[in-house]
């Protein structure tokens, strides 16, 4: 223990499930070590960015050999806290809600969605890749009885101020919301949006650069 | 026009959704005008840092009032360009695939889904929310006749390498991939990840920081 450390900026957090993608991809097919600098070539990163990435980890690699390719992906995986798995709620079972509860690999990821909630009767009792769905009402009780930490919002932009109001009064302590809306939460409550609409905004800007960037040097 | 601008750095555009849903809720309740400070607190953002991003879409304020609400709205869309729709094509009609063709929202930030693919026969010929499913193989010469851009990949991850193959071959420029998993492109080709799992991370990093605090705390 190296006592009290600064809290890791947000995008090496985002960046580090890339590297633990694409580790496991290379361990298959090549040898077992790798280089920061080919690592950043093939993601596109910045090498220095990439070494301070894994810094961040406590791994240490080999001068002029690089990192052993599964003890990178282990110290990566620590780190994140993915063997370290965390109970999940669910609400709102739609077509999100339903990809996500299809995902046998979330627990992989250190979350493991152990009930979902909906107010549709005719879902209401049956089950999704083993997990029940189980009345909204019956949330907030549950939530402190199986003291629950991660909440997961995949119901319509309407409904999902509400439901995290009704998860935070359960004592819900991370949201992890879904529904294009903004979340007000008290400041111990942690609320990590999906942004598909922030994803997207970066994907059409982009293009738009680019087209216009082709269409001038073809004039 | 104010000619060739310096390419706004990501985790603004990143933010720009977030104004837009946090204004249009505002407009709905509030008054007409809007400080950038109170945004700023509302959204637990850096005052500095929503002046900036605000800033980049070309909009001005007036000292002491702050921003027309309306006005700030259409600003930023405009930059983002969602008053200006691309088509794309979406392959891989799974739960999360059927989640996207369901929003009908969607062409609300810039992109309008004209076709899905996969390559279930039971699958094909049917229609999601109007749009129609159509074999996987036929996909690269529709792009072609059809001139598409943006391709999203809502395959498992396994398929998700070779569908890009087949975008990129057909002339996609710009790639929205769901599917866990580093995809290679040229570098004429936009890939942005959905990054399911740096999300996840983010937050179960986060969580497990302030559950250790409060226990301490506890102590």
């Amino acid at each position: 223990m190296t006592g009290d450390k600064k809290p890791v900026p947000e995008p090496t957090l985002r960046r580090l499930p890339t590297y633990v993608h694409y580790l496991r991809r290379t361990a298959q097919v090549e040898t077992e070590t790798i280089s920061t600098s080919l690592m950043a070539k093939e993601l596109k990163l910045d090498p220095t960015q990439v070494r301070k990435d894994l810094a961040c980890t406590g791994v240490t690699g080999t001068p002029k050999v690089g990192y052993n390719i599964d003890r990178l992906i282990d110290a990566i995986e620590n780190f994140l806290g993915w063997d370290n798995v965390e109970d999940a709620f669910l609400v709102g079972v739609g077509n999100l809600g339903k990809a996500l509860l299809s995902y046998e690999r979330l627990s992989g990821y250190g979350v493991n969605i152990v009930a979902a909630f909906d107010v549709n009767p005719a879902l209401v009792g049956t089950s999704i890749n083993g997990v029940k769905i189980i009345e909204l009402k019956k949330m907030k009780n549950l939530i402190q009885r199986m003291n629950i930490h991660i909440g997961i919002i995949t119901t319509p932009a309407g409904s999902a101020m509400d439901v995290a109001e009704k998860m935070i009064d359960g004592g819900i302590k991370a949201i992890w919301n879904f529904a294009p809306i903004s979340i007000d939460s008290p400041d111990n409550v942690i609320v990590q949006n999906m942004d598909l609409y922030a994803s997207l905004a970066v994907l059409s800007k982009k293009l738009k650069q680019q087209l216009k960037h082709s269409k001038r040097k073809n004039r």
